[in-house]
């Protein structure tokens, strides 16, 4: 519902090779891989069990092993699988790549004939990774850090900052392309920041968003090694915000930080959250051998 | 639930040719083409995939294919068509004509059989496209650069307002009858403005609504030539009260011009927003193959 | 949840004939044919593709026509019929009548076998026309012309009342047996007037209620000869408080009247809106032949 | 989400016969029959259209008369049943007795091969009736009247408290053991009261609930013989706190009652209401009929 | 969303065996068994009543009857059982386990070919059993009392403080470990603390959510040896942060209890309700009897 002067209509159709933009910059080519971060998706299926009258067929059998079998060089950069809990879901996959037709031909590899008769893909997610504004500069992180209470120019401060420089690189590529961990347990959600009159995320100045958001982070470090975090996003792209991934050394710790972060007032007051998914990391044998697919 | 004296219910049936109306003017004839504008319609759809046992007959094919074509003269005079990510739906169509019978065939022509067996529309909106009243005139276009600092009478205020004047009537026929780009993403998503207590857009003054819509366009404008917008109005049409179209040069600025957009008062305050759907330019084979359906 | 003294409970079963109330008048026979107003129903239906592998059979089609065909003695004494855009419906039927079995009987009739294996019904609602209490009497409408600056008992003033109640027996006529206009399109939604903290509809006294549909009725006057509107009551008798429909000379006009009354404050701060849906007036031939079911 | 001393678990495992309880009165046998009131359920229901080609079989048409004959023995105490209007169900089944699984069993008959193939049950309630809390004792009557003018131990005072000594064994009779009336018509729809910030029916006193619930029976003492009203009890049970039947002499009374009451406080201001359902009282060969199943 | 050092992420994949933690404590080893509680799973179903033609098969039958039989060593620690009044299931089960995949092979031993064609899980909640932190230790219990106006050091307060001790531990079990007592009725319901603005119980300090909590302990400890109740945490599992199971020596309690509750200030302003379902305790025969399956 924008008005008004439009320059961003281009006058005559966009074409190779990349040409001055409006403010003298090349435009770079039209492409569907992004600039920064990888497209990720996550996909929620059930076995059609009112269809299902015996074991899985072989050949149903082994067009899903070939789906989740990520080891082949056609597959996504990441692909995980796991078994979830209750009637919404048998299994959830997720799927990281740089081409959004790669992600998606994982589900497409499941959904076609024959197997694509046997599954209902309940829900997803449509996402992708990138660095969080809030993720702090080393310099940002200095001034943190003298907020805190550090003395400027001490040596532990340098220290800090020293690992801070060295750590930085590997954070940015862990949000960006992360490893997925050999951990047993996972849970997925998708949130938004809520706009309600009286606590509206969008109109807070990024100073208090910032202040916010460290706290929240403050809270995550207390489950250092127990839970680890992936935040993907769907604006524009999905019908929320974000979308989160944890995965856990232990299911107990994944009620345990959610219900410990609800509280940060990032969560409490702002955080509107959609469903939850846990799962149980699985190869695709594992998984028809739980639902007794076989 | 209006009430009182009712004079727009005509004492008799209206006929053709035009007669004056109640003010002396002459009523046009009744018709299904609007005055400005066109009708547009987008639908998402999925494959029946529980009822897909092997690739889609040649003439479902045929009958996909002949669907999209929309170069034949028998089509819609714009169409568009999209695979898109998810779970929700497979392929999204878009399709823009004067006629809404015409707009509706498209999906008529998808949805018989023998294709429509294995087709399920899971998702649509129906619009038409408008010049938006927050469009600034000449006039206010004038004023407006005057308000943001601009001496009158100056030669670069003549300067801009010549070339406003030149901008203005290819501004309105891309609102009114969009060239659909050629590039490889877009998204799709309706939107409300909202009227809760405490934030309700329509008991705000027009000069608040419009000040609020010029800023939402200044922020549009750091995307030019990245992304493309259409606005189309669904007011009394569909649930919503308008659809969104965003095109865009790589999927990467849909995220980021919808993710930056939020943060304008007249959305972040107003707007409320429907789901949000991520399509990747395709022709009916592109679909077809994407979709393992061949 | 009413708690105490409750004498609305015959002591005895009610039984024909007539007999004295509790207040000494004689209270009516039961029946099912309302005092004031006509049964409507409107229902929204699409063909069940996947079930549709050629054309609609002959007998298909046969009762399809029959059931669409109000001019044989036997259907409701009001029926229309529309195609509509989108996913949802691909038509829509409204009829009326005093005695409610004849409205549902238009809906058992598409329903019956053999047609009703191939048509779900995908919305409704079921209402009565009724006199609203916002209608001005004749005293009530020379009261508003005084307060809108009339002078009393001036020849305009006595002119203007002499229209008005020339012209009430028809509005009354309109609002309860309403004749369907020949024009080619229509827009049909459900509304509520809303009861949140800070604006509650039915908290509001009532000369501010008639204040506010009385302007609400000027706003609609500007739209004289190209829309006409319907309110059906859907208080206790499905989920929504109104029905409206609206009958449109051209389509953009439906769109135009709904976005102008909703800056009305009786749409702003208090509507409540449901489904709308989108139709062309259309036999049943057509609606078929639109719906390439031949 | 209570916590603490926690009494209320049985140190060992609860057995017949009834055994003290943690205070010294003997705690009543474990049992599905309520002390107070009777079980009550209501169920929609539709016929599945897609899968009915033709009349239904006798057999089904007979198990269908027999799951509605509460005149055998086996049924349950109470039974009544509507055909109702619109797209959501065919028809509507209400039950009542003081053993759950003869109120479930009516269900249960209708759902069982061979007609449970052809009816889809859409929607339904469970609740209990009971003696509502706001029902005044007869000192509590007594303390209303002299509240409203009443001089204490007038003749007039003393009259009408011995009427509603008379009444009152009667009115607790037709709350938990309520004769269906033989009307043509009733509505069905659940309710809550709202606990949003601002209208928090809960956290309001006694009193005041007490107050706004007599207003509320005053407003229903104008349909005194038009319409007759019960409400059951679903907190704990179903999703909604309560379950409103009412039984109209006409249709239009349900919805000038439902209209007229949706202005009292406890309505307007409370109120929360759930799908309204408005069906016609009907035999099982008038359903069939009524429904084209024959 | 959270952003910042993120230490969370261990810099190399975790292995066994178990290795310090960041702070110098070792991390356990990767499990799906949690440290504290029990894993929890509650889930409804109904049957397919448009593909049962007849009763439902000996293999059928006696798969349900295997699922149902935790007796045997392969089932979960806790098993149980319920027919549901009302449309939307036929029955509930109910398990719990120290092994997630043993609480979710009840509900895949039932989806299992060939008695999963003719179910469908209609609603399940995912959960974990915990020691709530409202729970008071010794210290707590006896501050508690003090505040409630006992005598430091009387000997009142020491038997009672004795009596706690001896408690807690039952207590403790009973929450993490229950057993399912031998009452006739059940009901099931997740929940919320709600988070508006005006009521968000995540920004109140413990101390008054701890008194909010000990208040509503209170409200439960009048229906001692009538209903027992136990709460398992959904957080981070499922979508609701709770889920309610209360046993009822008589269906009546349950409702009696719940409402009682609601005027308790942890539910009258705080909770958030999700569906209710009331169970019948009953054996996988019984079920099949009463859903008219044999």
């Amino acid at each position: 519902m924008t008005s008004a002067p439009e320059p961003h209509r281009p006058s005559s159709p966009p074409r190779p090779p990349a040409r001055p933009g409006h403010h003298g910059s090349a435009l770079p080519e039209p492409s569907t891989i992004p600039e920064q971060g990888w497209h990720c998706g996550h996909t929620m299926y059930r076995f059609r069990r009112e269809l299902i009258c015996g074991p899985l067929s072989r050949s149903c059998q082994d067009q899903f092993r070939a789906a989740l079998h990520s080891e082949s060089g056609e597959g996504p950069e990441r692909l995980g699988a796991y078994w979830t809990s209750g009637h919404r879901a048998d299994f959830v996959v997720m799927a990281m790549d740089p081409d959004p037709a790669k992600v998606d031909a994982v589900h497409q590899q499941i959904m076609a004939p024959p197997l694509g008769q046997f599954v209902e893909a309940t829900w997803s997610f449509v996402s992708m990774s990138e660095i969080s504004e809030y993720v702090p500069s080393l310099d940002q992180y200095r001034e943190r850090l003298i907020a805190s209470g550090a003395e400027p120019d001490s040596p532990a401060l340098v220290a800090k900052m020293n690992a801070y420089e060295r750590r930085l690189p590997m954070m940015m590529e862990q949000r960006l392309r992360p490893e997925i961990p050999d951990w047993p347990s996972a849970c997925f959600y998708p949130m938004n920041k809520s706009r309600v009159v009286g606590a509206n995320w969008f109109t807070e100045p990024f100073s208090k968003r910032n202040a916010m958001m460290a706290e929240h982070a403050q809270s995550g470090m207390a489950y250092a090694g127990k839970v680890s975090q992936l935040i993907t996003v769907g604006v524009g792209l999905d019908d929320w915000e974000w979308m989160v991934t944890l995965w856990g050394r232990n299911p107990q710790y994944l009620k345990d930080i959610v219900y410990k972060m609800r509280f940060d007032e990032a969560s409490a007051k702002y955080g509107e959250f959609g469903p939850f998914y846990v799962g149980y990391k699985a190869t695709a044998d594992e998984i028809i051998e739980h639902c007794r697919m076989k």
